[in-house]
């Protein structure tokens, strides 16, 4: 068979038991494939088992089409959820922006720079305003102008848009509206948001002003999954930065930008390299 | 008149308006005070000045018993909150404590180094189980076991403990019970917490495994004030620590444990050399 | 006299004495100023003072064309160093750069956003790969080769340059050549550098590298003001980010590039905002 | 045969090649083990492969005494370094003190405290300072006065005392005596140091000092391995705390203290937990 240079990647959870990671890696070993990653977690609480394993598919007996049925029976076996992605079947990423420009720029540049293993085929938004920076990086650029009365119409027109560009992943870059429950599942664990708050506290608007209110020491920004309850989705990266009393509103948002696309560009990172397994409201991130 | 060695330091806030800083620094200037450490701020979108300023008593004009009524004009031409306190006359602190004892061991073993400018002349428990530390550095402890029927009455023999002691402020170091309104009204602005939470995120009991089920990917403290709104008192200091999904409730609570102590230990050593200005909600810290 | 809208900004040191803070906030004060911040330091053990302090002029009696001649005087008692800035009057900032755009991509977006309060008259650069970016930003790209023979004569077109645009600090960010001692002196303690190693370890080229191989479990950057001994001037930021044995060198270039790139905006920030002073090789940073 | 409870940890490392997971966890599962926990590095470069793999013994078919020579010819197929502990059976760790109590102080309470799964049979320190903190916990304590003429001799005596108490790693907590060559290869790998800087910066002695003359602004500390070159063995963990023009060296000192005992805390947590293994000059940490 023809030589092929994908890199495997399994993600896989079952409820735990005897000789799960033996035979898993049997699998890989046993069809000349070279294990370059392996990282398995149990949670003994509730016996359930997670894993992430990357293979080099150089030597591997079967081809890229033939992995999924040829795992089948092990996974109904394990009674298990799992996905197979390829390394170099670069995920195609929709940006979500509406007038804020700075997780635009943080990922268009890193993306530019190769950081992330991704494709991004068009940036939406519900403003003309960033479309200078998409044509920088000679990105498409979509406008949907969003209000109550028409937001269900206007989203469907985006779903038409994200399948012709077979887009698997979304990212809200400081998207300034709430997405229908109509829209969320249609991508499930698929929606990446940043919010600008150490989840769960300051929960909905302004955060900022709230923790300034609070008089706080510390803000922090969330990234995590869209759920249809607001704010409530798995989280997959946060991190914070220390405040004083000399800092006013407009020096937390200004240090809140700095958090944000940090913590965004952190969480499309591992997204995009399949480091992240959701279960329940909780990520396992395979880092 | 004879040379003291005390240290002044003043701790002042009041409506902005011109000339503060140099009238101030004037009145030290003027009694031959050298001024040591000075550090302002003010609030612009409210108007309002908070100063501390520390000086040398060396060669000062006045002692240290005339010095409240000599600044007593300037204070009252300003409208202001204020307290002298000399760095020499150290603060009398009362711990209260539980049955967790790493609060206390951190405090006590600080407190032997010299690290805090306080005394600390009792340590106040529900439970007895930690005579032994307390033995250990020599400090009384006294057990008034707390149950809703007879809380009142045994606050009350506390607070006369405490004026018997000379209390200025306590720490309540993981001490499990809610103080009554009347208490904390004894002791405004005095009483020093430490909530096991990155408040306002995780108020009220059990925060590590709220943290737990909420899948956070940081876990925080928060040394507060005591007010009669249960967590809702001015924050003194905020600290985070990292976790991952491979924390269960145990590694939390160990890892809180650091958090905690050393959060508490901050506070105290600002509270401690008057660095603190409470200001609403809020807390100026003069670090 | 007319009415002005100025900010003033003094940065001192001199020698410690009594009555330094009250006589610099009374020569503010007399003449109708109002102070918006202040903040002192005292080396106690050097007996040397340093202050930073920063006043509303609109209704100073005297111009900002005044300011020295009538503050000289004061500062000739003192024995001082000093300099009066005014905030509204923006540094001039050239940012030399060679091939890596990542420290000149986030000072220009920055800049766009507005965060610094400075003007960027030019851009200089020994190799032509970023023009482009500056374009996209409308700041004229001076190209200026060099190699050992001919550094000194580009220098001298370079300072030619600069003065033409009334350049008052330079910024290398991330520019691969050590420049000249004639140079250096030219701008001392104005030539902002960046170090990707938390100095002073790590001093010399490919410093990823040296700490791949030391086996260090944290990276770090500095910025500091050129001096003519490399990597040797005065610290004004450093920070750090952990990495593990996962990450390999060009890892920890990925990672640098994050750290790289907002300890240079933290320090350029302070600086701008003259918050900066130097002390033999150390620095003051009133935040 | 009879159920036993024991938790074993393999660690191991050798050249990569196809198979090494499937065969090594094979081996788990064919005996009846179920494995808790299984963390693999490959470095990819230089092509070596490591891991650690704790399963859980109840239904295993051999005993703690077989698995050795079970687990032989496939540690040599593979050319393998190896060792297999037992959670069980605790570590047997000896603490070396001078003056200084702040690092021992930390790990006798947290010992107390359970946090570390070891034995501390005994103390060794080279003055009597520390004896009250030992007896406390109930800990012998040894008292070797050092100097040039008779360290060999007193080493020697300490190393007889370390055999009777069937010591397997040393901790020098702040112990300020350079161990001899002999001693440290006794116990390859297994001696615990924290310097209080971090390292490779300063080197040697005084390094607050040293960071305090060279203006960081930021100190840090190192916990390493060992090795006959002084401060330059294998790094266990490092961290940091961030320092200001305000801090004189005795709030260097102060702060590092509470760097130091952390640091060192976390190693010896990591390294009584199978979880270090040392590669050349370097360190796989499986946390």
């Amino acid at each position: 068979m023809p030589e092929n240079n994908l890199t495997a990647i399994l993600l896989l959870s079952c409820p735990d038991r005897g000789g799960l990671v033996s035979r898993i890696s049997h699998f890989v070993f046993e069809r000349g494939g070279n294990i370059l990653d392996l990282d398995e977690h149990v949670d003994i609480e509730n016996k359930y088992f997670f894993i992430r394993i990357a293979w080099d598919m150089k030597n591997f007996s079967i081809s890229e089409n033939e992995i999924i049925s040829a795992f089948m029976p092990l996974a109904k076996e394990f009674n298990a959820q799992w996905k197979i992605n390829f390394a170099e079947r670069k995920l195609r990423v929709a940006i979500f922006v509406s007038k804020l420009d700075h997780c635009l720029q943080e990922i268009l540049w890193r993306q530019h720079l190769g950081e992330f293993n991704i494709e991004i085929p068009l940036i939406i938004s519900n403003h003309p305003d960033l479309k200078t920076l998409a044509d920088h990086y000679s990105i498409p650029y979509y406008v949907f102008s969003i209000d109550e009365k028409i937001k269900e119409e206007q989203e469907k027109k985006e779903l038409t848009l994200l399948k012709e560009h077979k887009v698997d992943t979304i990212v809200l870059a400081r998207y300034m509206q709430i997405l229908t429950s109509a829209f969320v599942n249609e991508y499930p664990n698929r929606i990446i948001n940043i919010h600008h708050s150490f989840l769960p506290a300051f929960v909905g608007p302004n955060p900022y002003k709230q923790a300034y209110e609070r008089g706080v020491k510390i803000i922090g920004g969330t990234s995590h999954y869209v759920t249809i309850e607001l704010d409530e989705g798995p989280i997959i990266e946060q991190d914070i930065i220390r405040i004083s009393h000399k800092d006013k509103i407009s020096d937390l948002v200004r240090k809140g930008r700095d958090l944000e696309r940090m913590i965004l560009a952190r969480a499309l990172y591992n997204h995009a390299q399949h480091r992240v397994l959701v279960y329940g409201k909780k990520t396992i991130i395979f880092e």
